[in-house]
């Protein structure tokens, strides 16, 4: 069920030709503000702009050279279309992308440029399930699932085990929680790299799905997914689920304004940027920093991939 | 009239431990596009969030005892102000900053921020002056100009010479022009540094003053400044002229639309935030680009301090 320290440091080794080693900041002005020691993780440098590229390379790698050539296929309007998109053509294989219809037109020029096929679907979970079945049939495709997929969660992991490498005294890891994939992935680079680390999720109060699945003990989906966060309405699933149970300590939930104050925190002061999705994690440390008091954090900053014609600020 | 190789080493020295030794990316998606090798030498990610830290902390240094208790005062509602107030609280002189009334109510906040004690003036050149000079007169504070002093020059040299240092063959170093403090330090740090390399600089079409005064071999000023690339506004002085008369192969100017574009570019594909005036480089860069075809080109990306409320995408 929890992968092994050894699956860790394989998908190390095979997605590390392929991904940028991102690099980590370090802003003195926020820890000024904070009093405490955070470090950045800046995956919105990654190849594609999120941290989604490690997955869908580890999960490609994984396939059987008859795999690879019938292609791949999943279901996703955001980062994931791009990152398996781009992922599969670096490594000379199809990616079949289904994308609801009303998906933005800016998301589906960027995974055409990263040579993915897209098909449209409604906009229905159901619907778009359907048809990346259809085209599994068709092609023989593997479905590749955006975070509830083993490979792809051994992939993600190797962010926050890159992070761990050079830093090794962090006291807690923070990442935002949305389908579940990336905080799975770094709770486990934390059980095997870290020294008494801890990871802690980051969700907005508006999906509180992974929270309340924490509380219920079973998989609970939202009712709304009225966030800015859009990388963060997805919920969790039946891979990722049980490792999130075992291994995250707990996750802090923000509020819409929250998220909003911490992204412009960290376009104004970082002087980078980030996707709404990313801010939330560093939302909720500052909501709650002061049990966190000259502690050292780490922050996985998941992509940056946004709309800047459709800013919050 | 140029500064030496031994003062820029010597400015090198003696603002090292005030500044970062700020990133230098390499975008590959941006070669694809231009056929061009780049590499940009971040200043947004300098202190105060531009290059003008450096100036600001060589020029503070060169003063003696005598004149650090009595401080330091300028003129400017940009990025020098914050430059100065930074770079003197953190060597322990007082800084007065004479800024325009109608100077947006952020960047006098940010000035604040940083401990400069703000005079408020007219917005015309001659007032501004008028008050810096009541200042010396009351304070004996020396007067340190945002653009136009050897030292302030010397110190934007060491931007530069970090670039060179670790990327010795560059054919170009572009590097926008606004009152030329930047341009002429980059130009001082590739004649001793560069091998074979050019200094060209970037300017707006509407505040075009620099490339008038190349070609007219006199300082000329600007009739109206209409450019988004509000750092840019100001024209050349008697001191940093006569270094880019000698040492800057030439200026390419831009339209508007192509500042926008080039720092679009930079958001959306180096997840980088930067100001306009930065984007003005690349923006004379790819509008030239077949003249660059398989050239290595160094870029100086000079700030991020831009006011997220108001952007031009």
């Amino acid at each position: 069920m929890i992968p092994s320290q050894r699956e860790v440091e394989e998908a190390y080794e095979r997605v590390k030709p392929y991904v940028h080693k991102t690099p980590v900041l370090k802003p003195s002005f926020l820890n000024e503000v904070s009093g405490v020691e955070i470090y950045f993780k800046c995956e919105n440098f990654q190849r594609m702009g999120a941290f989604k590229m490690r997955g869908a390379v580890n999960a490609i790698l994984q396939l059987s050279e008859a795999q690879r050539k019938a292609g791949v296929v999943t279901h996703s309007s955001g980062n994931f279309a791009q990152a398996l998109s781009l992922a599969a053509k670096n490594l000379g294989v199809k990616a079949y992308i289904v994308m609801p219809k009303n998906a933005p037109q800016v998301k589906k020029e960027a995974v055409e440029g990263y040579g993915g096929i897209i098909t449209e679907s409604e906009s229905t979970p159901i619907a778009r399930e359907q048809e990346a079945e259809r085209i599994q049939n068709e092609t023989a495709a593997t479905f590749i699932h955006p975070s509830n997929d083993k490979n792809v969660i051994l992939g993600n992991a190797t962010s926050a085990l890159e992070l761990l490498k050079t830093h090794q005294n962090l006291d807690y890891l923070f990442a935002p929680v949305g389908g579940g994939g990336l905080i799975a992935g770094a709770s486990v680079a934390v059980k095997y790299f870290g020294k008494n680390c801890k990871t802690i999720g980051g969700e907005p109060f508006e999906v509180d799905d992974a929270f309340r699945s924490l509380q219920t003990g079973k998989i609970e989906s939202n009712k709304t997914t009225n966030t800015i966060a859009d990388g963060l309405k997805t919920s969790l699933g039946d891979v990722n689920f049980p490792i999130i149970k075992n291994l995250v300590s707990e996750i802090i939930r923000v509020e819409e304004t929250e998220i909003i104050s911490a992204m412009k925190l960290i376009w104004e002061r970082l002087k980078i940027v980030v996707e709404p999705s990313s801010a939330v994690a560093l939302a909720a440390l500052l909501r709650e920093r002061q049990r966190f008091q000259n502690k050292k954090i780490g922050i996985i900053i998941s992509g940056g991939n946004v709309d800047l014609k459709n800013l919050p600020f």
